[in-house]
C-alpha cells in the first residue's frame, strides 16, 4: 500500500541527501509545444536519475540490523546506480544484478559507486534465480525497482517538488508527463499530485511498441510488452506495470502517450540546445510527448519529467548528428 | 561603485524572474579533483548563462521613461541573449551589436528572443562608433557587459546563492573558481561572498593566453590580452578586466588560474558524463581549473561556477569525440 503519508515521510528522510531539482523552461520550447512547457530535470539528481530518490527511501526505511546485512537489486542501470550510492552512503554493502548488455556507462558507474555487480545473460539466465540464491546465502534485502511501496514513496517526492514549483510558476492545471517503465515514478508522482496539486494530472509516456502502461490504462487491465529489448530507451523497457503501481495509475492517471525512437532523440537534441541538460533516450520520452503529441494534450501548460541522463556518448552524438 | 547592498537589492528585483540554480556534485568528480567539488551550473539559467542576472538587474533598475526608449548592448553572445530576454520580458525594445563571427546559435537566439541584431566586422569596424550612433539616434540606454554597477550587482546574486548553498553542504571555507572575462561575475560573486560567506574566496579562471585577470591580480595593475580571438572560449575573451570590476577583484580575489583549450574541452566532457549538464568552452574553464590545477588550490572543498552552456553542436561533439 502506497500513500501520500508515506511520500511525505520519505521526503523527511530524503531531506539533505537528495537534490531538489529545479523546474526548467525555454521560450523556444514553449513555441514548439504550443503552450508553456516546464521540464523537471531528474538527470541532475544524484547518480543521474530519479532512481536515487526511491533507493534512498527504501534503504533508509529498513531497520538497522536488516540494512547492515546488505542490499540486493536487479537493474539495467539507473536503479542499480541509485541503490549503489544510497547503500554506500548508508555504509552498507550492495549487490546489483545487471544484464550483460546494459549500457557500459551504467555498469561501470555502479561498480565505481562501490557495489558488487553480477552480470547475467538476459536471454538465457533468470535474474530472479540468481537473486534468490544470493539473497539466501548472504541475507541481503531485495529492493525492487518499482513494485515496492518505499521505492514508490521516494519517487513520489519528485511530485511534491513539482506541486510546489508549479504553483510558484502560477501553474495549477496541467498534464504532468512522466517517463514510465514499471510505473514507480508515475504512480508516486500521481499520489503526490493528488494530495498537493489536484489540478495536475500524471500521464505515463513510453516508447512506441513498449507502451504497456498506455495500453493497460486504456483497457483497465495490466498489459504486457511482447519484447524487452530492441529500443533505444533502455531505461524504461519493462514487461508491464507493477501489481502495486498499476492500481494507483489506474485510479489517478490520465491516458498514456507514446513516441518513436526518433522523437526521443529529437527531444534529447532540443534539451541539449535549449535547456543545457543531458538526457538519455528513455529520459526524454516525456519531453518528446510534450513536443510531438501536442494535440493529445490539453491546457495552457504542460510539465515533462526528464527522468535520467545516463547515456553513452555515442548515443548522444547520434542525436546531435541528426537533430542539432 | 558596487556594494553588497546593491547585490541584495538586485536579488529582490530578480526574485521570481531569475532561476535559482542548484549546486551539483558527483563522487567521480570529487575523486578527480582530490577534494569535494561543487559546480554551480549557470548554464541552467534563463538564456543559458549567468548573463541574464545582470541584464535583468540593469533593465529593472532603469526608470520607466528611460527603459521605454529601449536598450542597447554590445556582446559576442551571452550578454546579448540575456539583455534580449530581459528587455522582452520588460516589454521594451533591444538592439544588440554582435560580431559577425559570433557563434551562430548565439546570434540566432538573440534574434529569436526579439532583439534587433546589428552585426559588425570585429577586425575593421568599431562597435562603439556604431553604438554611439544608434544610441543618439534612438535614445537607447547602453547596458555594458561587465563594467556597469547594476550588471555587477545582478551577477553577484550568484554569489548570494553560493553562500547559502555551500553552507547547507557544510562548506564554509573554499576557493570559488569563476570563469572570468571582464570580471562582472567574478567581482559580483567576490562582493557577495565577502558579506555572506567570508571563508569562501573568489578566484578568476581563464584560458591560457587570455589570462588578463590573472596577470592583473599578480601585478596589481590592469593588464591586457594581445589578441581578442583565436581561442575556443569565445564567451570570456575580453581585452582586460574593467575599471570598476578590477579594483573589487584586487581587493577581494585570490590568485587567478588558467587552463588550456584541451582542458576546457575535457571539463565539458566530464560535465556531460558526470553532471548531465551542457557547458560551452568558456563556461567550463572554472571546472577545468578545479580538476586540472588542483595543486594550486587549497582546502577540502572547491566550488566551480559553470557560467554558460551556449555551445554549437559541432564544438560539443568535438569535446565528446576527444574525451567521452
Amino acid at each position: 500500500m502506497s500513500t501520500l503519508a508515506m511520500i511525505e515521510a520519505a521526503a523527511q528522510r530524503l531531506q539533505g541527501h537528495v537534490r531538489e531539482t529545479p523546474l526548467l523552461s525555454s521560450p523556444f520550447l514553449d513555441d514548439l509545444a504550443g503552450r508553456q512547457l516546464f521540464v523537471k530535470p531528474e538527470c541532475l539528481q544524484h547518480t543521474g536519475s530519479f532512481k536515487f530518490r526511491g533507493a534512498w527511501s527504501a534503504v533508509s526505511a529498513l531497520d538497522e540490523a536488516t540494512r547492515q546485512r546488505g542490499i540486493l537489486a536487479f537493474s539495467s542501470g539507473n536503479h542499480a546506480q541509485g541503490v549503489a550510492l544510497a547503500s554506500a552512503k548508508h555504509g552498507v554493502a550492495a549487490v546489483i544484478i545487471m544484464p550483460s548488455d546494459a549500457p557500459k556507462l551504467k555498469i561501470e558507474n555502479t561498480r565505481a559507486l562501490g557495489a558488487e555487480v553480477v552480470l547475467y545473460d538476459r536471454a538465457n539466465e533468470s535474474r530472479e534465480t540468481i537473486g534468490d540464491r544470493l539473497s539466501s546465502e548472504r541475507g541481503l534485502t531485495l529492493i525492487k525497482p518499482y513494485d515496492e511501496p518505499q521505492v514508490i514513496a521516494g519517487q513520489g517526492t519528485t511530485g511534491l517538488e513539482i506541486a510546489k514549483q508549479a504553483a510558484a510558476e502560477g501553474v495549477t492545471t496541467a498534464d504532468v508527463l512522466v517517463c514510465c517503465g514499471g510505473g514507480g515514478l508515475t504512480s508516486g508522482i500521481a499520489l503526490a499530485l493528488e494530495g498537493h496539486a489536484p489540478g495536475l494530472r500524471a500521464r505515463p509516456a513510453e516508447p512506441d511498441g513498449f507502451d504497456d502502461a498506455k495500453r493497460s490504462l486504456a483497457t483497465g487491465q495490466i498489459q504486457t510488452n511482447s519484447a524487452m529489448a530492441g529500443n533505444i530507451c533502455d531505461a524504461i523497457l519493462t514487461p508491464s506495470p507493477g501489481e502495486i503501481t498499476f492500481p494507483i495509475m489506474k485510479r489517478l492517471c490520465d491516458p498514456g502517450l507514446s513516441v518513436s525512437e526518433e522523437e526521443a532523440r529529437h527531444a534529447m537534441a532540443l534539451a541539449f540546445t535549449r535547456l543545457k541538460i543531458v538526457l538519455e533516450p528513455g529520459g526524454a520520452v516525456a519531453l518528446a510527448a510534450a513536443l510531438f503529441r501536442k494535440t493529445d494534450i490539453a491546457g495552457d501548460a504542460v510539465i515533462a519529467v526528464a527522468s535520467g541522463g545516463n547515456v553513452d556518448a555515442e548515443v548522444f552524438r547520434s542525436a546531435l548528428d541528426q537533430f542539432a
